[in-house]
């Protein structure tokens, strides 16, 4: 896949997201999908997208930026909802929260195998914690 | 700059900080560099990093995954280190923690402008807690 084509990739998988359309998340994800290290398969995946949505019924990928250098694609992802009760172990309690993750993807036969995300979990807690959890320092 | 320009831009980034060669930043780094949403500036980012290794002294930059597509570079970063007191609110106090940094850097003119980064501290915390801070739901 082209870098055109890696993108339209990509784009169609957040768009299935964004519909729930979970019938067709088999074309965007491969089968042996591994999610942070775990091989969670595209029946882990599915559970874990469908819990997100149970959880934040508001939920909406939104992509603030898009890297694409085949076969990675990195995306930096926006967040505003309003999840209910805990999110991250945290007590959310349908407050509104803003967050983003900046992931990374491999894909295989214009499906995704592999997902590295790390979800800036620090931000929702200073939003429902009222207090800086971290400042400093910070890492370039 | 095309992609194999930026992918060495990038590597002899990191290979300074790695070196801590101050002097050198700003080849670099842009003069009004963003971090964060947050205008810090080259000299900011000069102290960041100081400060970074003064609380680190074993600190390591180490490329785990390079997603390159001019202007921008997204950076899966990984380390391997003994802080010594609080790190990002944590008291480490000198114990080795590993962790990982998913970052974006924007590029003009041969040096970072924009930095846009996520530190996985739960990863951190569930090594220094010794609990797991959060498991579900995570998201794709």
């Amino acid at each position: 896949m082209d870098r055109t084509d890696l993108v339209a990739a990509y784009r169609g998988y957040i768009d299935c997201l964004n519909a729930q359309d979970w019938d067709a998340l088999g074309r965007h994800v491969g089968e042996a999908v591994s999610y942070n290290g775990e091989t969670i398969g595209l029946a882990g995946y599915r559970s874990m997208l469908i819990g997100d949505f149970e959880a934040i019924p508001d939920l909406r990928f939104t992509i603030d930026l898009l890297v694409c250098d085949p076969p990675h694609v990195a995306a930096r992802l926006t967040f505003d909802c309003t999840p209910h009760g805990m999110l991250f172990g945290l007590p959310v309690n349908g407050r509104r929260v803003t967050f983003t993750e900046n992931v990374f993807y491999e894909f295989e036969g214009g499906r995704i195998v592999t997902v590295r995300s790390i979800i800036d979990k620090a931000a929702i807690a200073e939003q429902i914690l009222r207090r800086p959890v971290s400042r400093a320092p910070g890492l370039p």
